[in-house]
């Protein structure tokens, strides 16, 4: 084995021998200097480090770059402040608060269905919820704690369960934040049309628009930063609390007043009273605590000490979730507010207290805000978990660059695609997707309950067991919530996909989608493995002789790009032939009757093809000359010309392309292509031996 | 200027001069030839003619080729095979003959508004388009004459009355294609669902599904031939005469009883019986006419004399036409047949005339099938107008090529596409894309006739007045329909966009679209000018030194696709260095610890980047070493490892993209990327020297 000292040098090592003259006859100054590589600094033999500069996007390219993907992305685990717990209460916590925006409304519609007089059930229901929301927040205070770097489903779940669960978590989570978008757009639609009824009619147009809008924002780079998330938070707060204040002190003094609703959400009475009505209920009620497990994802975001801190904004957002949410049940009880079609309950409830005015506004408005938040907050979300699939092999590498922003963006415009085709599908509704918003987010729930049961068996330490316990009894709730939510809106007839039958967008979509996921993680998984033994090097490299290399510039016609191309080629080997294929005999023959003065001494050969075919005729020959010439490679050198703006592009032939798919599956074939600019690339540059000045 | 003599010699010349030891000692056999390029013949000094062979696909690389863009799609123009007049008729004729299908049934429906009383206006209205139909027929059997080799729209347009008009008739032509496909599809969806009223829910799904149907047949080849098209042509033809015969026979014996639809297809009498009403159904009416220049686009397919056997074959085609239309009006009054939501008038006449039995089947499906064949010659018109386009500059240059066979299956992708969407938008309506598909088709013959008059202006010859007068009648007469079909239906209030609101899917779809087209084309035409005029060569060459190369193999991890790529690099250049952007320490120790061994000699940087980016230093180094190095082109060698399976491909950094793409817009770079199979390369060739054989 060689010793460092036999290191070849690198070029950033290299002294440069510069030859200046200054014009006096006779006078030749010699300078010698090393290269000076700007923006980086030098780190040691042949190192190099890359200075901060190099991070804004410069030039042509630089500006595409910046175009395609916008800012950077930071996530809130990325961020140089630390959260303090206010701030971290406002960025964590939109998706769970928003949340209160529809569930009581939808669970308040499925009771409707068994007559006005079933509205009463939503009470105990609501208490039912609140007592499993209680379970989950004692669940994941102490996931908090066992995973200070931060503890979402899929990386207990992994830890602890093994490889399918973390997986089945991991699909499910992914499932849960396609669904965070769609229903948190489309109750922001609800909540946004209920204060301008003008627009009723363009619910599904308002959703798609605000998906894209809310994409779009995240593919230019927004700031997840706290004090972006603290005012819309603290309004929404502010208001909710009001709300509920200003209600109760009226309902104390018998003057709440709720108008019943021209049109009822759905049909009252229709259906009896039965526990699978009250199931149905509890378990889309229950859709109030989606987004609990934020800031178990979060801890490394927080000042430190980073469990504690987390742990007590965890506390506190549950506090807050449980007292609107049982403040607004009692307040929907005794209205009795009505679900309506066209206007949502927390609108009814916000004009009967505050008649139609400002503060009537100033409720809507926040709460459209917070729901637009809770979406955004998907878009933070998604890639990570995308990234950390990607790290552990399950999901395509590229999602794991954090430099590569493009991956984010990929996530970013799929998550995008595929809300909004939810929110088209589902026609905006709200209550369809929420059983399906449920099912997903209690399967990881209940798979990161498991997973610390399984922790707390192994790591042991001071009562385990009745951390244990907690955890057990977390997993059981959530686990049985699952089941529930998956069972009574299996088939969801009320939506039906084609009118007429009775198969409805049911929960039996997610439970169809989340194994295919987990089948395409495995097989993304198994290829890696495969991949990585196929490439891999044996222990000590055999002595190989030097490959042996032949060049080929196929020329359609004579112009600058081509000519750049033959001289590029004549650089690269000794063995270059052009090679025009004459579809047309007029082309040939000028290209022929050109070629002494632009050939570039590289000799012509012409295929005729009275098939007037290119590629086939293409393709045999340069295997025919590979194995004649006895190539190990062959190179082909395409000319390419590159326009000014980016969509003429589209313009001129992807011939490269299409030849390296052509050759991609034989080995030894290269295909290059040449860019040619307006002005040739070579004029641009200075020529290596500066003529004297004078 | 060198002479023919001083021709570099082409490897297809050169002699390959190989040494073979026989065993003996001392003796060495040398053996010279000229390598065999198998699948060409010797044409010449550095001249090969490629054999017939080579036009179908071989080895996996032509296995992908075919699986992409299928058997090559032969259009009439280019059958081996003429076509006799029988078979021309078949051929040409299922567009316009099928539109008896659903012209009279819409132009009832118009009439229908007005009540049952107004349907007796089809029968004036019927004479009225069958003298409109005369003339069209007559002003292009004078274009057939004046243009033996093939004259669309678009070449007597542009040929006679200059760009934009020409450019209006292409345009006018493209749109008119995709609603060929869309309106025979939805009529063909709507005569099937007459037949089977089990599927009448599914109307726009059957609809979708038949568009898919036909596209993917024709992705995957669907042969144009005379005898696919002539048994379907000439059953509807024997069922729609014995439909006309029979229910004549029925009505002369007063015994023709057609009972009146469940539900008729609009209110009767909610308008009045206006001048407008009665021209909007002439308008829809018209539509009969769709389809009946396609004899003059293919007159080189016809036997000899072309041009006269073109003339016959059109004149019969009228005739047949005009019959069926003349002899379903009649009976249609007559029964009267009024046209329902859910079964065709077709329909209902059949099953008056046999009863529910066979020939009533027989009636309609060969009606679906003439239509789906109709839809289908769309899909060889459309592609041959975007060559067409694409020869003049106006479109790609990539949909021009016939060898690049994938030109033609995005056209037939596009086309799909957007015709299913129309349907999709359109509600399946055959009623509502008719008045979009009269305008457009009707542009095209104003446009076509026009040209003729000044064809005959320029050209003269005798009779030329008269000729001219021909034309002319036909281009007022034409014109006249577009603008009445055009005014007519300009905001269709009956199938609005959105509900609630009178605007709706009307003809101004098609008077956006073709304007939005025409300024597309002429963008694409300047484009090519502007590019032509900067890749120009100057007269003569100016005197170039030879460009100076430094060659980067940036280096990710250290396996056999990298090795590979190294060794490829060596063979480029002597200046080439590997670099290696550590974003993990502890990779880049690993790779520099192994370089002594696996480096090939050559130097290696590596590149400490702190902010865990690649790209931005990467560029930055390529760019710094690119001017200390003073090079004209740097080339930058990627390893890329190629999977057995194609899907596998998308695992795969696409980094060589992302760099080309980065360094796209700066002179003087060439990205190259080494594919290495699951086999390296090298070891697949045979030795250049093989071991003396023992």
């Amino acid at each position: 084995m060689p010793s460092a000292e036999e290191r070849p040098v690198s070029p950033v090592e290299r002294r440069v021998v510069e030859r200046v003259r200054t014009g006096r006859p006779g006078d030749l100054v010699v300078r010698i200097h090393r290269p000076k590589f700007a923006g980086f600094r030098r780190a040691g033999p042949g190192r190099l480090e890359a200075s901060a500069e190099l991070e804004r996007p410069r030039g042509p390219a630089g500006m595409l770059w910046r175009l395609l993907v916008g800012q950077p992305i930071p996530s809130a685990l990325e961020h140089q402040e630390r959260l303090s717990k206010k701030k971290a209460l406002a960025v964590f916590s939109s998706d769970a608060l928003s949340s209160v925006a529809y569930s009581p409304q939808e669970m308040l519609t499925v009771l409707l269905a068994a007559g006005t007089a079933a509205l009463i059930w939503s009470l105990p229901l609501s208490f039912a919820i609140v007592l499993l929301l209680a379970i989950v927040v004692t669940s994941y205070r102490q996931t908090i704690y066992a995973y200070p770097s931060g503890g979402g489903s899929y990386i207990v779940a992994r830890a602890n369960l093994g490889e399918t669960p973390g997986l089945v978590a991991a699909a499910a989570l992914m499932v849960g934040y396609v669904l965070t978008v769609s229903v948190s757009i489309a109750s922001a639609v609800d909540q946004f049309v209920s204060a301008v009824p003008l627009l009723l009619p363009f619910r599904v147009l308002l959703g798609i628009l605000a998906v894209a809008m809310v994409t779009i924002a995240n593919l230019r780079g927004i700031r997840e930063s706290g004090n972006i998330f603290a005012a819309p938070t603290y309004v929404f707060l502010a208001a909710m609390y009001g709300l509920i204040a200003a209600g109760l002190a009226l309902l104390a003094s018998g003057q709440l007043v709720v108008p019943p609703p021209e049109y009822p959400a759905v049909e009252e009475g229709t259906e009896p009273l039965t526990p699978f009505l009250l199931l149905r209920a509890f378990a889309i009620g229950s859709a109030v605590m989606t987004g609990t497990e934020a800031i178990s994802n979060g801890i490394p975001a927080f000042k430190p000490p980073e469990s504690r801190n987390a742990a007590r904004t965890l506390m506190a957002m549950g506090t807050i979730l449980a007292t609107m949410f049982l403040g607004l049940a009692v307040l929907f009880v005794s209205g009795p507010v009505i679900p309506s079609r066209d206007e949502t309950v927390i609108s009814q409830l916000a004009r009967a207290v505050f008649g139609t005015g400002p503060l009537y506004y100033l409720v809507q408005a926040s709460a459209v805000l917070i729901l637009v938040l809770a979406a955004n907050t998907a878009y933070a979300d998604f890639p990570r978990l995308a990234s950390l699939l990607a790290r552990d092999n399950y999901a395509p590498h590229q999602l794991a660059f954090r430099g590569e922003r493009l991956a984010f963006s990929n996530g970013i415009i799929l998550l995008g695609i595929v809300s909004g085709l939810l929110i088209f599908l589902f026609g905006g509704s709200t209550g369809a997707l929420l059983p399906l918003y449920a099912v997903s987010v209690f399967t990881a729930f209940t798979l990161s309950q498991a997973g610390m049961v399984q922790h707390w068996r192994e790591v042991r330490g001071p009562l385990w067991h009745l951390k244990a316990v907690v955890n057990g009894i977390g997993a059981t709730a959530t686990g049985l919530v699952t089941v529930i939510a998956a069972v009574t809106n299996f088939m969801n007839p009320e939506l039906p996909i084609v009118p007429g039958l009775p198969i409805g967008w049911g929960t039996w979509i997610v439970l169809l989608l989340v194994p295919a996921l987990i089948a395409l993680c495995k097989k993304i998984h198994r290829h890696y493995d495969e991949a990585a033994l196929a490439t891999a090097l044996p222990a000590h490299p055999e002595v190989e002789r030097p490959l042996k290399t032949v060049v080929v510039v196929p020329v359609a016609q004579l112009n600058r790009p081509t000519v750049l191309a033959l001289r590029y080629a004549k650089t690269l080997s000794d063995d270059v032939t052009a090679v025009h294929v004459a579809s047309d005999p007029a082309t040939a023959e000028a290209i022929e009757k050109a070629w002494p003065e632009w050939g570039q001494g590289v000799p012509l050969t012409i295929i005729e093809s009275p098939y007037r075919s290119l590629t086939g005729p293409l393709l045999q020959y340069l295997q025919e000359l590979k194995r004649a010439q006895n190539a190990d490679i062959l190179t082909v050198v395409l000319p390419e010309y590159v326009p000014d703006a980016w969509w003429e592009h589209a313009l001129h032939g992807q011939s490269a392309q299409f030849l390296k798919l052509a050759l991609l599956f034989k080995p030894g074939y290269v295909v290059t292509s040449v860019p040619c600019h307006e002005e040739p690339a070579a004029r641009n540059q200075p020529a290596p031996n500066p003529p004297p000045q004078r």
